[in-house]
């Protein structure tokens, strides 16, 4: 006989397996908008969840932005880690401009301005692991805006839509 | 003026960007022992903690296994999702067995037996995300290791020690 807490049903055990297909698309993994249209500035992303469980605390999501495309500058409460998957990409981290490829680490801290942006002609794509329970992205007022150009690099990074 | 909660002073945000380096080891990331030696059987496998925030409820690790090398066979509360950053794997969940490869993606359920196993002349390596609070890893007793070999998959995957 199983014992109750080690026999599951397999109907229980689904979506154990999902394999990597071509072009970074998952299998059963939904190919999604970045967020909704015109809810904030972006260009030409998409999102992946890859980790959604109620076990888990955090999601992991895969972020893809093609050639020319950018996230949102926005900052927020909760925190992201970031590993970059694919390509290269210059990156806005606080008033940091840094340009990271294939397998890097990116840590954006609590109320943090933030942006990604492709960097030559090859897709970019990134994990970012966060928390489940986490706030709404904040976007910079014109005022923000002001105080980050006041940095030459951040502001060439943030010239260049 | 910076606003309190925008101008965080540059010694707040070290550590923002982490190099990848040859041979699948990052810039400040500490290459550690897999666990304590004799806590448990496994062989020939590395752990690098890649985020371990104070602001994120996971944590985000790669463990790194050499040709023939596995980790522990044990299950526990808590749930792993997993990514194969490089190589080839047989991975058993529950009473499934599968080889999986680069980008695949593996789910751990709470309370299931699970071991990840190289596959041919490669290393293989696997991000793992886990609750920051968790519970400990149970072994398998004699019982449990006969049940699980009733499963001639299983029996086989677990012969190869």
């Amino acid at each position: 006989m199983d014992k109750p807490d080690q026999g599951q049903p397999d109907e229980k055990l689904a979506g154990l397996f999902r394999a990597f297909l071509q072009d970074f698309r998952w299998e059963d993994v939904p190919f999604l908008p970045y967020k909704e249209e015109g809810s904030a500035p972006f260009k030409a992303i998409s999102r992946q969840v890859l980790f959604q469980d109620p076990e888990l605390s955090c999601e992991l999501r895969y972020f893809e932005v093609a050639p020319g495309g950018y996230s949102t500058l926005e900052r927020h409460q909760h925190s992201h880690g970031v590993m970059i998957l694919r390509g290269e990409a210059d990156v806005l981290v606080g008033r940091e401009v840094r340009s990271v490829k294939t397998f890097d680490l990116v840590r954006i801290p609590p109320m943090t301005w933030h942006r990604f942006r492709t960097r030559g002609d090859a897709p970019m794509g990134f994990l970012c692991m966060v928390n489940v329970e986490r706030d709404r992205p904040q976007l910079p007022t014109e005022d923000d805006l002001r105080q980050l150009k006041r940095d030459p690099a951040v502001a060439a990074f943030l010239s260049e839509d």
